[in-house]
């Protein structure tokens, strides 16, 4: 595995490797990896004749009372995982290359980054839309792997590339969980023991959300009330936001028809969380 | 030379060409195409093997009261004079494959766009730098040329490239004008013959301007008002703007110094012309 934090020289490579006729896949990240970056590496390990995991944390997806300069960052280890993944480039651009002075083009996925995250986090997803450009056009992979945790992210890059025209296949691959339910996330490192315990309760949420739809619940406020109950009834907790949504557009819905996004944001202690789930008609997507 | 309107088509003939190790060259229009276009044209067609020249009429970057209906067409004309040059492709894809239903994303250079004509015109580089980097993506251009006419627009489009990591070269081309020194323009046509005399006072300013800097003239004041007398002398004009700018930052600047960028948005009639220079103490440069 190649470390290259020059951008010429990592754009060098994916050409020669486009010349051979190579197929890229390209695993975007911010670093500090867990086993869902580690399942992302390995499907595009599969989809692809040469993997090129990026790690850059990316100041224009974080707001000015944003944890930007606390995320967790440990380049060795990362480095590590990711070879032992089989992971052919680790690219780590340097924040003054993808941000030069003078820097100003920003990419907006308008309505997309509007609700849930978008509105908590004014910014964000212009940040995380930009640097996924950048990213994209840097390597010019054929297939670039998303996590659903990070579902608005996902769509918004969806929409980004087909908007845009950009000739690469968007992939989401599912949540992986902790054994015991919590998405695993960089940003669990921030809890504490009684937080890490409290912040369970997206999953319970989660659990119980599906479990009233496998029961025939199919109305927004019986799913939102029983979330909103769990989550309340947890301490070190406040809620950002509990939203069923319409699993493409992001827009609210009043029922589960044929199926719905369940997404959530909640506070646990200063660490903010989320988390989401397909709940379905069709019972078995969802279980 | 091929009418290509179909995105995918387009996309599959480039992706051929580049499989053969063909160098592509992208002409961006509006059509009815004039001597500047052409120059244009000639220019990718020694530039690269391949010449692509878009025809759209973007919708995104006209104002809800600007001229898009009555905006000149003539496709039959047009595919004539690129047959002419020698164009491979006239590229010509339907605003409804440009922006289908539920298109959302847009692309903001944010300073450049600011003054001049992003002032008069708010939002029109924003349309601009979104179908270029669309067109940049759906042609993956080696090249892609544009006039210095629209001087703003092609340092906004130079910008993008740069910060969005866009593989392209940008090439500016000098501005093509009528034997009397009027630069060429498909909106030229709006004009009546009165109009058409008037319209010459934005050449006339910029003559005037290039000999007093010639003469010794450097500031800023000395400049503009010369070039405010000539326009305001001159019936049925009306000054959207005159500004002597950076060349690169596009902000204004008090002096010539080493150069500066003459830029002059006037309305002659209903119709609104743009015409800029280089004024440089280095006199070679602007004569």
């Amino acid at each position: 595995m190649e470390i290259i934090s020059d951008v010429a020289q990592m754009r060098r490579m994916a050409r020669a490797w486009r010349g051979q006729g190579k197929r890229i896949a390209l695993v975007p990240t911010m670093g500090y990896f867990h086993d869902g970056h580690l399942s992302l590496m390995r499907y595009g390990r599969e989809a692809a004749d040469k993997l090129v995991v990026s790690l850059f944390v990316n100041p224009a997806q974080f707001g000015p009372n944003e944890d930007l300069a606390r995320y967790p960052r440990d380049l060795e280890r990362d480095a590590g995982m990711a070879r032992e993944v089989g992971v052919d480039v680790l690219f780590t651009p340097p924040a003054e290359a993808m941000y030069p002075p003078g820097y100003q083009t920003y990419v907006s996925v308008e309505e997309l980054s509007r609700p849930l995250c978008g509105a908590s986090r004014p910014g964000h997803f212009k940040g995380v839309a930009t640097v996924v450009l950048k990213l994209l056009n840097q390597v010019q992979p054929d297939t670039a792997i998303f996590g659903e945790k990070d579902y608005q992210q996902l769509q918004v890059i969806r929409r980004l590339a087909a908007d845009l025209d950009v000739p690469v296949e968007i992939v989401g691959r599912p949540i992986v969980r902790e054994a015991d339910g919590l998405a695993m996330s960089s940003r669990n490192t921030y809890l504490s023991p009684e937080e890490r315990a409290s912040a369970l309760c997206l999953f319970r949420a989660i659990r119980a959300a599906r479990e009233l739809v496998l029961s025939g619940a199919r109305s927004r406020e019986s799913v939102l009330e029983a979330v909103r109950g769990i989550i309340t009834a947890t301490p070190h907790t406040d809620i950002d936001y509990i939203s069923l949504v319409h699993p493409d557009t992001l827009r609210e819905v009043d029922t589960i028809d044929p199926e719905a996004r369940l997404a959530l944001a909640v506070r646990v202690g200063k660490t903010r969380l989320i988390d989401n789930t397909l709940l379905s008609e069709s019972l078995l997507c969802c279980v």
